[in-house]
This record gives structure tokens, C-alpha cells and sequence, in this order.
């Protein structure tokens, strides 16, 4: 059959430092996005929830969407083009969250080439990309750095130059965007579910969440599908030597952040991924945990608000330990992520 | 790990006579969930699937929700403060249906404790709440009380006085709330599906409504998530002994209402339940079958539109009985309720 | 139990050439609908993604449904009538979209009969339907042949003179909907994905679409509900011998469309379908992958459209062949759909 039409994914030595790949397809962004949303992690973060709550006070048009959804989206249109042949999804970093998504917002999404680095087996390489997600042609709603290792086509296809980024350990607290359109000085604390302030929260602090979900192939492939994230191991049985369905990467993230409203229930916005780990590979049939830890506090230009740096785990059993004496994840881990949330003061 | 910021759950001992629980999080419902709700259950009433079959004559701004994503929405914030350590779910009394809900409304929910009596094993006791749901901030959307039996947290604290409410055996159908929204008077039966109005169906009458649906996880995770209700044993297959999931009574209350379509298409709203009993547990691979007895019959305030009372039943295999010779719930059965609709004169 | 009320379906005697049927019930399609689809096909096709790619310089008031979307709406309508005791659906003609459908718009369909031949075996029969689907009442959307072979109440029951319809073996290209509302003249390439014209298509040409999904119960189980199609051997395990719930014919020509995206990517619209066979059984853990051939090209009334004739094959593995030495289906062939497309020129 001919191929000359059909994608067949880059692969490393197709990418250059400076590339810039605008990605396929737009995407609008609507209430029933919200609903399957809803209907595959049960969030309850009062701001994406009521309408009401969300438009107290605030500059509001259009309900806002979930971050994640503005993550996921921005990150299913760079698929095709960066990870169709990746190994594995090696890490993030200086992810913002920008101007917030409301119901209705169309997003794409661009890449820029900012690293590559051949492995010394000559027959992977590691590419750092730069994505930028935009709604309605060109307001900011997300960047983030992510490198992935992806195969190489022909190993002896020759090696470039090696470029390794330098990547911020964290986001800053002063380049945390802070959204004008909401009002947090009439927060209704009863109406979101918990009392605990920005204030109450101790650096150190370990937070259990408690509940556990057990996964499913059905739920995370219509995830998947959701967000236009077409990587094959998500959905073709065949794609591995074990005849399982490898689980997106993101699924684990929103089912975690989900799970993490108890406890976190006033933790409403992201606002930064300093770092993230998939540290093992999730699948049907495991159960999902997770549990948090206060790594940092900082206040921002709204008194109302402040901001938590969190690290946030998901694990398979109800381990509370994050790695082996040998400095490893422990083999039940499946997500380590850093992060900053904005929660009011 | 700590656990000062997560809740844990009322026990038995944390409830007193008259007091009120105003529940977290607000949910707006919206168009998303009309899509969910059909994909999981597959209605055809007409007044919900077509927005100019409602608005025909009718003073609706906005779609119409299907009465029990009202009923899930309202019950489903109770959970957490209600059922988190409940044991059983044990009945439902002096259910009325209000305001209906439009698409974009938010709904609330609050419960008051109307009952409590400790069981002689001094393990448990049994807690009724009335719950209230409203929406838009203050308007009545439905009521109902339900009694659960609840675990205590400490078998030594002392048991509190019984109380036991004194309920109605049914709603009395001139308590009936009648939309003063609704237009019956042209009712377009062809398009509805059916012939038969209220006058066609007679006292004692059975209907057996044929078609079976098999059960899976993924959906009833989907549609307990989307009514944010977080009881670990639908989701944590690590939760009970036999390592399955319990599948959310609810979800085959909307299975049993839906199939009922199938000689029951014109019953549009439910107005009252009298009474429910989720008869045994269901479980992926049962498959649900259902049929209805007609309980009773009545007049409205409005002459166009008359009020059935059914008994639905929903079954494992297709038996027609319901109770052993020994007036115990068959093993198969898996819903009783009773319950009362609005369907055209 | 009374089964006077409830519908047991058409038999073949029951049906007589030039009936017509108006089917219940109406159905508001919706944004909830688009984000079910979404994630149960994971389609990219821009004009349906994207808000704002479909309207720019378009007159299309709200977002424009996927044509499979309608398809399946009216088709679903029709199964109570048609197609409730079917034994097979044995093909398609004729079929043809017509005005587009926009998010809000309630769809109705009728179906003429226009074919009766009696099976020797005096068992069953053939039964050719014209469906054809409105929006609002009045205008129409789709219209399409398509026939089944039905069931006879009684075998005893005497045969109808037999009525052949003569159907075309396609839709001619002079004969495709072109829809007003679109314009195509500032068609984005980049922003769909891909740069193929329609000019660069050539007759004869084959094009494998790469990836492959394995099938899940509650997906498909999720998409038949959606379009309230109520067949019992998709939802009911108990219906066929092998306990294995038949997957809908639509599941796989919507899973198969959405993965001809790649390379296909710029074939926004359905304008025809000339015929189908759903040429053996799909069952939840069959893999589908799909190729195309394109077998015609046609210029429109619109300079900046042309149309496509295409054979879309779904396989359950992924062989190229469609058919064996003895001229019939391979096994492992799961859908041969024969359709227009239309594609910026």
C-alpha cells in the first residue's frame, strides 16, 4: 500500500534546534468537553463546577474549563508530530498556565526544537520541545518544556551537535500569571468544600488523599481520544509485546489531581509544572492512590490569593514512599509531579 | 502521613437530631451531561431528547434535564457527608420533584438529620436525613428523605436517644408539584412514540418492558463520577472481599427508567418517590431487565396531564416475582420503587 | 406479564410497499453529542473540530455536527420499526446528505417501504426501507436505501407479490449536496493537517491509515445509546449463543472514518453514500484498522470543491486483500463502505 499520504511521525533526525512545527488541528473547547471530563475523574474544585461560583465577582464570560483539559488538549496536537515514535516521555519542565480557557475558547498548539542529543547507542536521541498553546489564534494559555527520547529512523543517519537546554528547577513565584478576570475576595470556603486557607498549609506537610480508583481500558482511551492524542500503544493491543494498553501519561495526572481535591479542595488553578515524573507505566486494572506534599508557599500580586508548591504522587498500591534506597521510584509509583496551584488567603 | 485536612467521613456518633449539612461543591448542569446521561443509559422521552418537543407552548428558557440527573446531582453531593462510612442504603421516602431543571442551572444540595436510632449490636446505626436540592441558590428542585445504616467510629460512645420519623407511606397525589412550564395541551403523541394515555392504563395492569442491558464497570464509574459522588466502593476494587466494584444504586434506577420507555414512553416526569429499595447488589456482568406495576391513579390541578403511580422493578434474570415465599426480595431482583409520574390525559 | 403496551417490533408481514413510517423520538443534537463522539472515534478533521476553522468566511450560524453524527441520529430512529428483528442488514444505496446539521437542531426520520421480496426458506424476508431525516421539522438532512433481512410472526403467514426496487450502483456526482453555508476558498491546509488536494488524489490509488483500535463493550455499548438506537444483541449478552454482544455497524464505519483521517485529512464532508456491507461481525477485542481506495473524482458546482469516491475498508487485521478466491469477504474484512467525500481543490 502507499504511505506517501499517511503520517508516519518524525523521527529524531528529522528535528533541528530552532524548528518551529505548527501542529494540526484546531480545537474548540465546549460544555461537553466539561461533562466527559466530569464523567472521567470526578473533579469537584468548586470553580470549574458551578457557573455561579465561578462568575461571583469576576470578569468571567464563559464557564472556565479545568487546566487539565487546557493541558491535554495543547498536549494531544503535538502527538503526531513529537511523540508518534517516542520511547518514553522523559520529563516537563517551566510549564505556566497563562490566560484562563473559557467554554467556547479554540485552541492550537505550536513546538519549538530547543535540544537534541543523540544517545550513545546510535539508535535513540533525546528532543527537548518548547510547546505554546493559544486560544482563538493568539492569546498565551499554556507553555511547557518536555523532553521525550524518540527512535531514530536510519542509526547511521549521523548525529547532531549536542544542545541541552538549561531548564529552571522551578517556575518562580513572581512569574506565576495570576488571572485578572477572577474575583477571590468573596470565596465562599462552605460552598467549595474545605476550610483550609493557603495560610493553613506547613511546608513539609504530607497530605493522604485517601480514596482509590481502579482503571479501566474503556475510560482512559476515550481520554485519550478526547484530546485528539492519536500515540498507538493507547489503544491497539498489538502495539506491545504484552498485549496490554499502555495508559496516557495524563490520565494518571488528572485522575491524581482529581483524587487530590480531598485535602486540596480550595486548591483551584494550576498555575505552573515545575517538574514531572511518569515513573512507571500505569495499566487496566491497577489502582490508583495518591498523596501530597507542601513543598513551598509564596504570595502573589493579589492579596486574596497565594500560591502552594505541591508535589503530587499517584501510586499504584497505598505506598507513601517515593523511591529505593537505591534513589529509584519505588515500583509502585506512577506519577511524580511538582507543581504550583493558586488557593485563596 | 497526616490526615488533619481530609476528611474522613461522618460516623455514626458525629450526627444529632436537627442538624443541618450544607453540602459541597455547587454543579452547574449543562447540555454535556444530557449527552453523558444519554450515552450511559439511552432515554427516549421525548420531552428531554427534543428541545422543540418541550418548548412546544412551554415557558422554557433552556432544555429540560431528565429528572433523575436531578435526582443523582442532588444525592450525589450528599455522599460524602452522608454515606462516606454508610454500610446500607436501606429506603427512600416523601421524594417530591419541584422546579425542574434547565441546562445551565446550578444545583446545591442540603441535608437535615430528621432521625437516629443506634442497632442493639452497638456497631452501627441507622440515620434518616431529609435533602433538600436546590437550584439558582433558592429554588426547590427536589426533596426526599433516605435512611442509611451508618458505622460508628468508637462501639463504646453512647448511643443517642432513638428517633424515628414518622413518614408517609406515599406522596399523596394532590402534593404533586405540576409545572406551570409545561404546555401538555398540545402533546404530539406520534412523535412521543406511544398511543397510550393516562386513562389507557389501569390499576394492577403489568408491564414487562423486554429489552436487557449487561452491565459494565467503566460505564457505572463514568456516571457515578459524573454526579461527583465518591463512595470508594464503586471505584476501589481493593474495597470489599470479593474484589468488585458495587455498582451505584442509582445507576440502574436510570436503567430501569430508561428500558420502561418501551411501554411507558409518555410517562415524561417523574413527580414523587414513595418508596425504594435497592433489593440486592448489581455488578458488571449482571444483566437488568425491568417491568412496571401500575399502583394507582389520579387527577391533576392540570386537566391535560394525569399522575400514575408504578412500582419499577429491575431484575437480574427476567422473573416476574419479586418476594420468596418467606416475603424476602428474590435474589435476582435488584430494584423496588415506587414512585409516581406525570403523563398527558 | 401484559405486553399489550410495549413494542415487539415489525415482522416481515407486517409491512407493505409504499407504508410510510414517522419514527419516534425527535433528538436534539448538541455540543454534549459532539464531545461523545470526540471521544469515542477521536475524529480530527478540522471543520468539525474547530469553532472558528469552520466559520471563517463561512454562513453557518453554530458548529457544524459531524455528518456520521446524523447518520447515526436518523438511523437509530428507525430501529424500533425497522430493524428490531432483523436478522441482518444486508446493505445500502442512494444515500445522500443534504443541509448540514448545526449544533441545536432536533432531527426527525420517516422511512418509506419500497421493497418486499419473501426469502424461499418462507421465514423471513427482505425488506427495502428509503429513510430520510429532517432538521426542524422540515428540512432535510440525509436520505438513504438501505434493507434488512426481517423475521416473518408466522411462517404460514402468505408471501407479498415481491417488489424489487431498482436502485443506482452510486449516487452520481452531478447529484452531491454542496453546502452554501461553507467557504471553501480560504480553506487553512496547515491548520487541518495535511496538504493534499483534491487534485493529488488519483483514481486507483490506496492508502493505509496506519493505526489500529482494539474494541471495548461499554464504548460501543455508549455509542449505540447516544443515537437511542435499541437493538438487543449490542447491550444484551444473553441474545446470541456466545454470550458476545454484536457491535453496531456504525461503530466501525465511525471508528474506520476517524482513522482515515491520516491521509484523508482534507475529506471534511460526507457527501454520499453509494453502498455497504458490513462484511462479517465485530466483537469487543477485535483490533480495527482501515485503508482506502480511491475509486472516482468529481468537480462540483463550487471551483474550490471537488469530490472523492472512496472505498473504505475496515479490517480486523491488516490485510490489504478485500476478498477471497471464492469472490466473497475475507474474515477479517469488517466494513466495505462506497462513499462521496468532498475536499478543497
Amino acid at each position: 500500500m502507499s504511505s506517501t499520504k499517511t503520517n508516519q511521525g518524525y523521527f529524531f533526525e528529522d528535528y533541528s534546534v530552532g524548528q518551529v512545527i505548527d501542529h494540526a488541528t484546531p480545537r474548540t473547547l465546549h460544555d461537553g468537553d466539561v461533562a466527559m471530563y466530569q464523567s472521567l475523574y470526578g473533579p469537584r474544585f468548586a470553580l470549574q463546577s458551578s457557573w455561579d461560583f465561578a462568575a461571583r465577582g469576576s470578569a468571567l464570560r464563559n464557564p472556565i474549563m479545568d487546566d487539565l483539559i487546557t493541558f491535554h488538549t495543547v498536549f494531544g496536537k503535538t502527538v503526531p508530530d513529537i511523540s508518534l515514535n517516542a520511547v518514553a516521555n522523559l520529563g516537563y519542565a517551566e510549564g505556566r498556565f497563562l490566560e484562563r480557557v473559557e467554554s467556547g475558547d479554540t485552541i492550537r498548539s505550536t513546538s519549538e526544537i530547543i535540544g537534541l542529543k543523540e544517545n550513545s547507542n546510535g539508535k535513540t536521541g533525546i528532543v527537548w520541545v518548547r510547546t505554546r498553546g493559544f486560544k482563538n489564534f493568539d492569546t498565551p494559555v499554556l507553555e511547557y518544556v518536555r523532553w521525550v527520547m524518540v527512535r531514530k529512523r536510519d542509526a547511521s543517519a549521523p548525529a547532531p551537535e549536542p544542545t541541552v537546554p538549561d531548564l529552571a528547577q522551578s517556575v518562580p513565584a513572581d512569574a506565576l500569571h495570576i488571572p485578572e478576570t477572577l474575583d477571590w475576595s468573596r470565596y465562599d470556603f462552605a460552598a467549595a468544600g474545605e476550610a483550609h486557607r493557603w495560610g493553613d498549609y506547613e511546608i513539609g506537610e504530607i497530605i493522604d488523599h485517601v480514596d482509590g480508583v481502579t482503571l479501566t481500558d474503556p475510560e482512559h482511551m476515550m481520554a485519550t481520544r478526547l484530546w485528539q492524542n492519536t500515540a498507538k500503544v493507547h489503544f491497539d493491543v498489538t502495539a506491545r509485546p504484552d498485549g496490554k494498553r499502555l495508559i496516557y501519561g495524563g490520565h494518571i495526572i488528572s485522575m491524581a489531581r482529581a483524587l487530590s481535591f480531598n485535602g486540596l479542595a480550595n486548591a483551584q488553578l494550576i498555575a505552573a509544572i515545575n517538574a514531572g515524573a511518569h515513573a512507571n507505566p500505569a495499566m487496566a486494572g491497577d489502582t490508583v492512590y495518591a498523596w501530597s506534599e507542601v513543598l513551598d508557599r509564596a504570595e502573589t500580586t493579589d492579596p486574596h490569593v497565594g500560591a502552594l508548591r505541591l508535589r503530587l504522587v499517584a501510586t499504584k498500591g497505598a505506598a507513601g514512599r517515593l523511591r529505593g534506597a537505591d534513589g529509584k521510584y519505588l515500583s509502585d509509583v506512577l506519577l511524580d509531579l511538582d507543581y504550583w496551584v493558586l488557593i485563596p488567603r
